[in-house]
Formats: C-alpha cells, structure tokens, sequence
C-alpha cells in the first residue's frame, strides 16, 4: 500500500484525489520538487526546500508548512512506505478556489508528498549513453516564464520530449529562443571541449539544477576547468565528451546528439570520473 | 447542487475529484475552452468543439467522446444544473498515470465539464470601461509553447495578471517577446485609430478567440475598416478607443493604459456600434 501526505495527514494513494477546482489541475498553477534519498537520507535536502519556496515565492506563493517542519514529514513519508532509496515528490498547488486566474480565488495551497521506491535508469543507458534530439521546440523564454521556477507548468518540455520520441532520441535538447544551447527537458547538460567541462550559464534560460551545482562544485575542487556560458549547438557536436544531470539520473552520459556520436569514447573519461566522485558524495551524505 | 460531469457520468462537486497523479495536477497537461450559454443556448458552439479538438491534437491528446456527443453532453450539463444564462468549462487532461512526462504513461484522459451560473461582470465597467497595466510579463513565444494552444499552463498568464493587480490595473496588456502588442490575460485586444479596427495578428502570438472572430467579422459586415497587424504599445497610447473581447466579457471597453486615458469618451462610438451588433447576434443565436 502505498501512503500519500496529502494537505495534513497521510491518506492511502487511491484516496489522494483534488478537486477539479484545485487551481493546479485547471491552471498548473502550483509549484514542486522531486528529491531523492539514498538509504533513507534525502540528498541536498536543504537545497531541494530552500528552491521549492524560491520557486513559491516567485509565483506569490505561501507555504502552509514551516521551513523547519519539512524534513520530519518527507522523513515520514519514506518511512510510512518502508522505503530506502526512494523518489520524492513534493507538489504546492495554489489550492482550490472559483474558476478564475487570481490566486486570491484560493484560500489554501494543495499539499502534496509522494514517496515511492526509487527505479534507476536500466543500467545500459549508463554504460552506452542515451542519444539527443536537438527539438524544434524552444524553452520557455525567462520573460514570459522563468524557467527557474520549478513549477507545474510542463507543456513546454513535454511537447518537447514527445518530439525526441517521436524522432527515436532518448531526449530532446531544447534551445534557447535566442538560439543558444539551454537544456534537456528534465535535466541540464554539460560538455567537454579542451579538457573543459562546460555547461550552460543560469541566464541561458534553464533550471539551476541542483545535481547540475553538485558537479560544478566536485570538477572544481578536482581541479578540472569548468565554463559556465552562452553555447550555439555547433560547440556542442564537436564536444569531446557530454553528460546529462538530474536528481534521479545523477549524471548519465550522451553518446550522440542529432545522429553524431561525441568523442572517442562513452563514457568519456570526465564523464566517467565525475560520476565516480558524485558516487562518493552521495553515499557519504 | 452542482453537477459535474466527470469521465463518464455526473457526479456531485465534492466527489468531482482527481488523482495527484492525474497529469493535469502533475504538469498541466491538458486542454480547456469556456463557452457560454445564452437563455440555454451555447454559443458559438461548433466553433469551440473544433478549437478543442485543435487544441488537443497540437498537444497530441485525443479527445476520448467523439465529436457528435458533445453538444448533447454538453447541453445536459447545463439542464442537469437548471441553469439559463450558463458558463461552461470542458477540461481535458492526459489523464492518471506515473510520473514522468511521457504521455504514454497516461491510457486514459481526464474530462471534466463544469457548467455554473453565468455571473456577469458589474456593469460600470461596462458603462465607465477597465483600466489596464502593460506588464513586464511576456506572453508565451510561440516557438516555445503556443498560445493558440488552449492549454492548462497557465502561469504566464497567472504572473501577469498578478502584477496587473499588484498595480492597481483590471487586467494586464501582455507584449509578445519581441516587444509588440499581443493580448490580456484572458481577452484579445482591439483599438481604434483614424477611423480603423485595429487588432493584433494572430502571428502576433495570440490565441485566436472566438469573439475576436466574430468581432471581426461582425465589423467587416458594418462596412467599417478593419485591420489586422503588429503594434507598438506607442500606437496604443495614440488610440481612439480601445476593448477586449472573450467569451464571458463579450465586449469590453477600455478607458485607460498605464493612466493614460484612450480618446474623448468611454466607450467609444464604434465601442458601442460593435457591443449591439453582438448583443443582436447572440440574443438571435
């Protein structure tokens, strides 16, 4: 049975239901965080919360539950699902209200927890790399809706995943709607070129991923360079090595983007390293 | 009693609940439209269901009643709740399914038709016209995910209204991002210049409204000259008269942007020419 937290107590999965008034279901007017714990503890806890109320706040967003109650409940929702390593989903809608895009039409945000036991990637993906679509479709532009509020609002990166599917990628790569590289539809993106790790910078219109600073961090005190910048898809296909970072697939290598394999080797020798240190890093945690 | 039409039956509001893991509440994926009843009747009916089915394929959902059922359903939904004047909301998601963004995930959509009393908007502003804040918000790029898309992401929209209000304004005038006038939050644009309709064009990155349309056509059956284009916010600030158009709304005159009172009286003759024309249509519809 699997036990869902859902506004103030834990109900059984087929009881968590919201109405359809709930502003997240008619608007996505909501914001969320998917955490990962490896042997029950949560992996950059404190900066999966600090960004789901960043992310809250920049929608005008209140959070019903205090800061500082937050790792007691997630802890619970593992533990009530006897989970180890786990995938957590924390979902913040505006609530239910009137229909109507004014979010004082809701007196209360929608909670929601989710924790079910945690499902790798099949292990070839790692050991071979996944291959990329460069989509026609672009992120969403940071005026109209910044892509650094993790928020309910997927249609963009779904109709790009379904165009990566469509053409038999494992994911598509999203440009900026100024052209420049941005990021992969649940993930960041990194490549080697000169023996430097390069990654898009914040202002290219992407999520500043977590998994995606963990990295930075671990290349930098390894001592390996590391760019942050603005990148055309041309830089990006004549790259030694690429990897993709996310919570769930830590750091999963690119074999090909558009049918042009990278680099000698996949892994490539970076790739293979940081994956190593980020192994070390979270067993630690 | 409200009576709602969920999946297949109707249910009372408070069992007219969804999954969170419906992909409605998870990533906003899903369609809507809103249409109105008058003395019973839909309008625009037709013009509507096909703007759903286009909405849908563009996402590349497929609407699970076939099209002959609609009218039926959706008339039902109406006498079920006793209702003459009637605002009718036809939601559809990608349906339950696991997390991920993959629509396959989901074997069955979501449909949800909530028909409620129309409430009329207070009729000074009618009489005295709205006040409206050019917003720093962009209106979704196109590129990115198209506003002719009648989605459930609806954030962008959410922000400009926010500080639409946050400023003391109606409603917020959203700029494409590449600086041109494209529409409200929930309403298209039109103003009036040397004698002329203006409205932006639907490449402007706009949804094509159904009342825009019939507006249109209604002034072009007039004889009054009607263009469509891209406009600086300047040209705006220049106009004679200025209303927005949606189904709830119908017509609604504008008196100022960002304080700057439009022409020498509210509404504008041609305003009130266009706002009869359609009282007449729909009265006859």
């Amino acid at each position: 049975m699997m036990w869902i937290y859902l506004n103030d107590r834990f109900v059984e999965a087929k009881e968590a239901v919201v109405s359809v008034f709930d502003h997240g279901f008619l608007y996505g007017d909501g914001v969320y965080e998917t955490l990962r714990a490896y042997t029950g503890r949560i992996f950059m806890l404190l900066q999966h919360l600090a960004r789901l109320r960043r992310s809250a706040a920049l929608i005008g967003l209140e959070l019903p539950i205090p800061e500082k109650d937050w790792p007691a409940l997630l802890q619970e929702a593992i533990a009530r699902n006897s989970l180890s390593d786990a995938y957590v989903r924390i979902t913040v809608s505006r609530g239910e209200g009137d229909i109507g895009l004014d979010p004082r039409l809701c007196p209360r945000p929608t909670i929601v927890i989710i924790a079910k036991p945690f499902r790798p990637h099949p292990p070839e993906l790692f050991k071979k790399g996944v291959t990329l679509a460069l989509v026609a479709v672009r992120r969403n532009h940071p005026a109209a809706l910044s892509p650094q509020i993790k928020s309910l609002n997927f249609l963009n990166n779904i109709l790009a995943k379904q165009e990566a599917v469509r053409r038999g990628a494992f994911d598509g790569l999203m440009l900026h709607v100024d052209g420049h590289i941005a990021e992969c539809t649940t993930s960041n993106l990194f490549f080697v070129r000169d023996g430097t790790l390069c990654t898009p910078s914040l202002d290219c219109g992407i999520l500043d991923g977590i998994t995606r600073e963990v990295v930075l961090t671990l290349a930098r005190e390894a001592g390996i360079p590391v760019a942050e910048g603005r990148y055309a898809p041309q830089a990006l296909l004549q790259a030694e090595e690429c990897f993709l970072t996310n919570t769930s697939m830590e750091i999963m290598p690119v074999l090909a983007i558009e049918g042009t394999e990278l680099g000698r080797s996949c892994p490539g020798p970076l790739t293979a390293r940081l994956r190593e240190l980020f192994r070390e890093l979270s067993a630690d945690s």
